[in-house]
This record gives structure tokens, sequence and C-alpha cells, in this order.
């Protein structure tokens, strides 16, 4: 048994309430054992028998639980800096596309790397994230774009939840674009998706989720209705990357299927909101993809009052969001998409466990729930989210282990 | 004398050329010896009789010279968290001000600051700024508004510069603001800085320059030229805070009266810019400002097109800019300001040091330059910028000495 105290504010993220419900108790202990939260509360209330607990100090800071990404791109091969340089330089899409450069890149290097060197790569930034305080990341294929190579992707990631200890949750996303082997045969590759990739996917227990993209250049609606319904067939959860730069009607398909989760949304329809909104799909915003694309960000507060719970995720990713720093994300959605500090942690923690279906043992401080803990060097979350630093997460807890400790917790 | 070798690219930032010029060199070493530069180059044209200095690995990273924030109001009292959320619950300026918020609680938190606390708390930012591989940083007074507290600030300053490795370069900024208590007698508080606060701070050598904010609400053009005029008869250089809100005329003050620099400069006319070109003034951009405030950022590529050197620098300080992550800054001036990440890094560089007046010595690797570097965990420039993360800095050395090594480069 673990116990953390001489915390300032603890936010334990209650299961209730709106977007800004952080539950926040001042001069509050944490009790954990074998990796499940006895005890968070009040520290004058801690009951006696936890007192023999191990002490661990929080030093006066906050704590909150473990940050959640619930949407990145996670594994891929090469990295497209030279693109972003040429980019700011004016060059076009199609520029960059002779160049040798874009997302076909991104698929060529990726399936020419093996699971070794993809295993290695994504490690790195695994390990940054957790030095960030993030405990669980959905990963998304989608770079493979044939059998072999999304499976590949796939057991990239289960090979990380192995050698590592930030918790994955696998996407399968074979439908992220049209390969440019079947440009002429989408009929094909749609049918390749549906009969062969899903159904193997699934059969392995390679992917929790199925992923389509729905956006002009990408899928339609109705390739992508064939395509999560052979998911939802499978026993795959549902996600929609949708309405990212003009409103396709992703947002509504991811209401009426009953995704668990849409993502970007920049553009959906006010109809479209309405559907999430009574469907209970979350929204998941992406606002480093709005940074590095200059495009729109998310007009959360409209989405916040139409009632639907609003995500925010960095969508790590080597072309639009080449960063996987979840707090500038979360200082992003506080400028830019009017969010407040205690909705951005919500949407990092409460309602990203549920964007991806762990919202009943992730995502908060409470008894029953996982001991994936974040120790904030700020006096609150106002604090933390203003002063934005490289790094204010001084320590990480997952599962009750100590997996970064920059403050000398353990000495 | 000290060797760095293993550089995968070099940059030296030569003394000539345009905003754009790094002047890049693959496969370089790097030679040093008590604080200066002996050889910057090819590893393949090393002196013989520089073969013997002790070894040091870059492990095949790019090395740029020591960065420097060229912008910072780095001391003062208190923070404004709650007053971010306020603002982001859309509370307006006359809310904040009414709740004891708004620059004047940070004027008044820095007058109730003793200096050593005031010392500690900003030792603290110098050394993560250190960390990020900034090793020179000017910093303005300006919370103090009367002779003792700006005085103090500016003794914070020079304890600092013996206290830590950071390099700063003191700007007494006596007028951002009219202090409450002069706020019927304007001409008074302009006389005490001119007569009083002026002459001491010059005679006792607390600063380096003198700068004012010129902007409705703070100091009008008139005032302006009187005080710095006070400067210049007294020896300090000019910086002049200009056209951040509005076009005040402030850019061309600079260019007139041969200031440095001006700053921020988001609204300054096409003449005024013009003006500046002539008269060689640099202009500094705060794009974390823009960020934070949701304004306008400058238009690099106007200013670089009409001549004009552009810097990028944090604006560290309280209200508007609540960071010191220089990178971050250099990532927003590439994405909203369209400069390269070539012009950016001599914008925190070359051009920084110029702002500064320590053109001769810093801000470039070349023989008789200081030993100020920065090791970046990289293989370019393109990659560091696009790839943004906590910090990419793996390593920097201050006047030949290392002062932050999270690559083992002393093992
Ligand atoms: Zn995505
Ligand atoms: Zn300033």
């Amino acid at each position: 048994m673990k116990r953390l105290d001489n915390i300032s504010t603890l936010y334990c993220l209650p299961a209730d309430g709106g977007q800004d419900a952080v539950g926040a108790i001042d001069d509050a202990a944490l009790v954990w054992e074998e990796g499940t939260i006895l005890y968070a509360g009040p520290a004058a209330t801690l009951p006696r028998e936890m007192n023999a607990a191990e002490r661990l100090d929080a030093g006066g800071r906050c704590v909150i639980p473990g940050l959640i990404d619930c949407h990145t791109h996670l594994c891929f091969g090469g990295w497209r800096g030279d693109e972003f340089a040429m980019r700011l330089e004016g060059a076009s899409y199609q520029d960059i596309q002779a160049a040798g450069g874009g997302i076909t890149s991104t698929v060529r290097k990726t399936r020419e790397s093996s699971m070794d060197a993809l295993v290695d790569k994504a490690a790195l930034a695994l390990n940054e994230m957790a030095r960030l305080g993030v405990t669980t990341v959905e990963a998304k294929s989608g770079y493979g774009l044939n059998i072999d190579d999304e499976i590949k992707q796939l057991e990239v990631y289960r090979e990380l939840g192995q050698r590592q200890p930030v918790e994955l949750v696998p996407t399968c996303l074979g439908a992220h674009l049209i390969p440019p082997e079947y440009r002429e045969q989408r009929a094909d590759y749609v049918e390749l998706l549906c009969e062969r990739l899903i159904p193997e996917v699934a059969e392995r227990g390679l992917a929790r989720f199925c992923d389509v993209f729905i956006e002009e250049g990408a899928f339609d609606l109705q390739e992508g209705r064939r395509i999560l319904g052979a998911a939802r067939t499978h026993g795959l959860g549902l996600k929609i990357h949708a309405d990212q730069l003009s409103s396709g009607g992703g947002a509504g398909l991811a209401a009426e299927l009953g995704a668990v989760s849409a993502e970007h949304l920049e553009y959906a329809s006010d109809d479209d909101i309405a559907a999430m909104a009574r469907a209970g799909t979350v929204a998941v915003s992406l606002p480093l993809a709005s940074l590095y694309l200059r495009e729109a960000y998310l007009p959360a507060r409209k989405w916040i009052d139409a009632g639907v719970d609003v995500a925010v995720a960095t969508d790590f990713n080597p072309g639009s969001a080449p960063s996987y720093h979840l707090p500038l994300a979360l200082l992003l959605a506080c400028i830019n998409q009017g969010m407040s500090p205690a909705e951005v942690l919500r949407a990092a923690t409460r309602i990203a466990a549920r964007a991806v279906g762990l919202e009943a043992s992730h995502g908060s401080l409470q008894a029953g729930y996982q001991a994936d803990i974040a120790i904030i060097d700020a006096p609150d979350i106002n604090h933390w989210l203003y002063h934005f630093r490289a790094n204010a997460c001084v320590a990480t807890i997952k599962g009750g282990r100590i997996i970064h400790d920059s403050m000398g917790l353990m000495s």
C-alpha cells in the first residue's frame, strides 16, 4: 500500500458533472494498492488503517489523473521536417508531392521500416510522453495501407504494450486513405478492408477500435458506413475522422452508428452536433493540427453548450501535428478554443478515457480506479496551463508504479 | 582547450548575409579555449595542433549558437494564472482590475517582494531557460515604477549575474506605465525618470539599455522622446516597445533616435518600417504575446523584405506571455509569421545579439566569439523546429563551461 500526501490540490475528476467538473480537493491524500486506488480525498479524513501505507511526498504540488492522449498516429517511418520548411516558403501541396513528400512518403517509409525500427522509434516518443504525465495513448495504424503493413503497425503497438509502461489503445485505421496502388480500384480496397483486414485484426485482438477518415480525397459516407459496419460486426468500437477541412457529414455518421468518438470536426454542421449530443459521441479536438496547418480551431463552446463532451488530444503524426506535447495542445485549447483550465483537464482525462472506452477504470482519481497519476509542479491547474513550461510534470505513476520522477519522490 | 566533434551540422551564423544566412557546415568540429572559440568548421580541416584538445562528442547531433532571449520581463512578484482563467471565461479588463488583477497587481507584488525572493524566483526561470539552450537573456525592470523598486529589480539582475551562469543584459523600463500614484501627475513621473532614475541607474552601471512603452495608456511620443533623450545623455542604449496594439509612431521614433531595437511592432506603419530599415534598427517580434493575447502576429515577411533584421524573443512576463519557452516562440514565428527555420534561428542568435549590443562577441560560432553553444537532438534545424518537443536541447555550454548536460557529454 502506498500513500501520496502533501497534495495542495487533488483533482479527482468525478464521473458526474459537466465539462468543467474536476472535483478539486485541497490538502488531499491518495492511497493505492496493487495498482488500484483505495482512497482519494482530504488528508484529514484518511481512514486510520491507511496510515501505515508507505509514504510519498507530493511536496505541496497539485495532482491530476495521468493524462490520456486519445488520438495519435504514433507509429510511422521517417519524418517530414523538410516539407514543413518548404510549406513555410510557399510550396504548394503539389510541389511537395513532386518532391516526394506528403503522406504517401510516410506510407512508403512505414512500409520500408522493420518492426524493430518502428518499435524503437515509437518507444522514444512514449518515453517523452510519460515524462509529460501521459499514462495512456490511443494509437492508430493507417500508414501501411495493405494487409501486412497495417498488421505490422498494430503488432508494433502490441510489442510496445509489453516493453514499456505507457498503456496503448490500438485502433485500426486501414481506411486512412486509398493507397496509391488502388487509386483506380477504390471498391477493391474497401473490400479488402471489410473482408480481410478487419476480420483478421479483430480475430487476433490487435485493435480495440476501427477508424475511418471521411473527407474529400479519402473515403465518402457510403464507404465509411460499409467499413464501420464490418468493424461493428467483428466487435470493434468505432471512431471517425470527420469534417476537418469541410462539412462532409462524418459527424452525423458517427452519431448514427453509435461511434464512441468523432475527431477534428472543425466544420461539422449544427445538425450533426445535435446528433452527436443525442448519441453521446465524444468530440475529439486536435488543436495542434489546427496550429500547424493554420486551419480553424474547434469552436468548442458551441459543442459544450450543445451538450457534447469535448476531448483534447495531440493527433501526433509526421505531417499535420509533429508533436506529442499534450499540455501544449491543452494550452491551445484554452486560448483558441475558449476552454477553461478545468475543461481542458477533463478533456484529457475523464472524457479522453470515455473516447477510448476506458471510463470505468481510467481518467479519474477515485477508489476503484487505476492508479494513473501525474504530479504537476504548480499550485493549481490555472497556474499549470497558463505558465507554459517545457515540462511541468515532475512525476508520473502508471498502475501504481513510478515511471517518471524528476522531483525525488523516491528519495 | 576543448573540442566538440561528431557534429552532423554546425550552424555558425556568419556576420554577413540576409535573415536566413545560417552558415551550415556538415561534419563539423568546434574548438574553444578559456571561453573563446578557436575553430568552427569542417572536421576534415581542423588545424593539427587542435587535435590534442579534450574531446567532447556531440553524438551526430546538430549544434547552434547558444540562444539569446533578447526581450524578457524576467523579474516580477506573483503570477496571474487566475486572471488567465477569468479571461477565458469572458472577463473584461475592467472585471480583472476590479478583482485586483492586471499589471498593477504585478507592480504591487513586485514592490512587496524582497530582493532575495525575486532573485530565487528568477533563478528558477533562468535554470529552465539554460536547459532550453538559452545562454544570454535581456531582462527589463518596469514593475517597480519608483526609484527604490526599479533599482531593486536591476540589482536582482546584477545579483543573478554573479550567482548563476546565464548572462543577463539589464534594461531599465521605468517607463513601462505611469504608476497609480502618478496618474494625475504624469509630468512629475517623467521628470522623476529623467532626473533621478536614469542618472542613478547609469551611474551605477545597473542597466545597459533604457526602454519606453509607447502606446495609448502608457507613454506618448513626446514623453518617449524626452525619456530616451535623457537615457542617451547618460550613455544608455535605447529600446522602444512600439505599435503593439495600434499604430502610434513608436517604430518611427526608434529609427529617429537610433534605437538598437523596437519591439512588438504588429501595427507599425509602412513609413516607419522603411525608417527602421534605413536606421538599422532591429525589429523584435514577440509571438508568444500574440498567442496569449489572441492578437495579430508580426507580418515578418513584409519586414524582412523591407530590409529590417527581425529578432524573435519570448517577452516572458506574468501577464501577456507567461512562458520562457523560446523554441515555442520560434515555432510560432515559423507558422504564424511565415519565417523559415533558418530565419528564426538567426532571429534568436545573430540578430538577437545585435538587439542587445553584443553582435561582436555573441550569437555566432566563429573564431573569436564567445563559446556559447547549444547541442540540439535533431539532424538539422528543419527537424528541430518542426518536431516540437518539451526540450530538444540536450546540452548547453556558456563561455566554454557546460551548464546543462542531459546527453552524457561529460561521461
Ligand atoms: Zn488523426
Ligand atoms: Zn515586453
